[in-house]
């Protein structure tokens, strides 16, 4: 059989999404309890690799395994050899068609800014900083020439291992509350860094240090040196894939509500 | 020269807000740094002492000074010397009458709490936790019966040093947005573990196991062995003092929109 897992997990503390040699990543932590719990080994795909630091708020795994056992008690079970930053939200039975990843019709990303004069502290690593105040409808314009299918060469990172750098950005929306901000991405999907390097770009525009339409330049030059530097992991939260309604996963967790916004 | 310095924390890695031989707590840490950027021995007074895994999302501190800085050096030449997890908010100049403590006229402090069939995680530490749904209504008409002045001595620790188990208590406010409640207390000043052991009593009656009437027995009792037992630190934030308009004091930092709801 084929299960399905939605998880929650606070990044700081791992070196990524991704199987490493050390074991101090998120899947190896999920991937170790996983193989406790069932008493057997067990490895996992899924919907969308994290960098370090990188928080998930609903990451999606798949994995097949012949052990039949309630599915509230794959969620307790794996829990109870979880560290206490990294939990299963929710396990669903899927058939053999599913897949974590090739199934995600999109994926969503939220990040969070801080912007004060003083740095973070009660949210360090959970919140990106800026000191100098933002222009949210320069913001607004910028973001506007990102929307659609792009070549987003310009945005992706050396290491990116995407076939192609073409996505689709469904969605951008930017909103404060105080001095917070929230930036949420849709897209089919996204290449590695593009968020960060996005957001590198849109604080250039929000602090005056470059025009809206400079981030159009940017994109159309299909060249990551023109663009702002990677900006930091801390303050994003991957929300998680979206899926075909006839699979019947949950598109959130309550991990969602914690967030400002 | 009095200064006063309102400050924001995360409880998680301190024993508590006063000084200790260990060194591991906020205060501790505080003094470190005002010493290394003042290159002179500070010792602080505070508003209200926190426990161990208690947050702070602006403690205020005064402390008496022969050193003419600039305010926001003050502010950025201590962070520069604290953990990322704490930070100086603020600084400001007051006169030789103002007492951090002694000059409150009232705090506040927040209680989130998840409520959800899984623990925590992305918010571990940071949140209290219930798996079994709570009341609203019932939760309302318990607090009510903790409104204005009373002896609080069932909700008191018996290592509490105040000199008086009266206290006044002048807002209890309950929301709630998905899987999280917040709590908000607002007391002329509270009694060491009080505001833990009443959100025991108030999880009691929201799950049922006792009536709302039932918080009005155990205030009569003044007995803290007919409470519920002390709840966890982990979801308890103190917003901060009140004072008298006249120091011109900020109420509040950027760090209070970090909390949801």
């Amino acid at each position: 059989m084929r299960l399905a897992l939605g998880l929650s997990y606070d990044g700081r503390a791992y070196q990524g999404w991704q199987s490493q040699a050390t074991g101090l990543t998120v899947q190896d932590k999920l991937e170790t309890a996983l193989t406790a719990f069932a008493n057997r080994p067990v490895s996992t795909l899924c919907a969308g690799r994290t960098d370090a630091g990188v928080h998930g708020l609903m990451q999606v795994v798949h994995f097949d395994i012949d052990l039949v056992r309630d599915l509230s008690s794959w969620v307790r079970g794996t829990n109870r050899y979880l560290p206490s930053n990294i939990a299963v939200q929710w396990a669903k039975e899927v058939t053999l068609e599913f897949h974590s990843r090739a199934s995600a019709l999109a994926r969503r990303y939220a990040y969070i800014l801080l912007e004060s004069p003083v740095r973070p502290s009660i949210d360090a690593g959970r919140v990106g900083w800026v000191f100098r105040p933002l222009e949210e409808q320069a913001m607004r314009q910028a973001a506007d020439h990102l929307m659609g299918e792009h070549d987003f060469s310009s945005f992706r990172a050396s290491a990116c291992q995407a076939l192609s750098p073409v996505k689709t950005i469904k969605r951008i929306h930017i909103a404060r509350r105080g001095a917070y901000w929230r930036f949420d991405f849709e897209a089919n999907a996204f290449l590695h860094h593009m968020i960060r390097n996005i957001m590198g770009c849109l604080i250039a525009v929000g602090q005056g240090a470059q025009s809206p339409d400079w981030m159009r330049e940017v994109l159309l030059a299909r060249n990551r040196k023109v663009a702002a530097p990677t900006f930091s992991p801390d303050g994003l939260y991957f929300l998680g894939p979206l899926y075909d309604q006839k699979w019947g996963l949950p598109e959130h967790t309550p991990a969602y509500d914690w967030l400002p916004l």
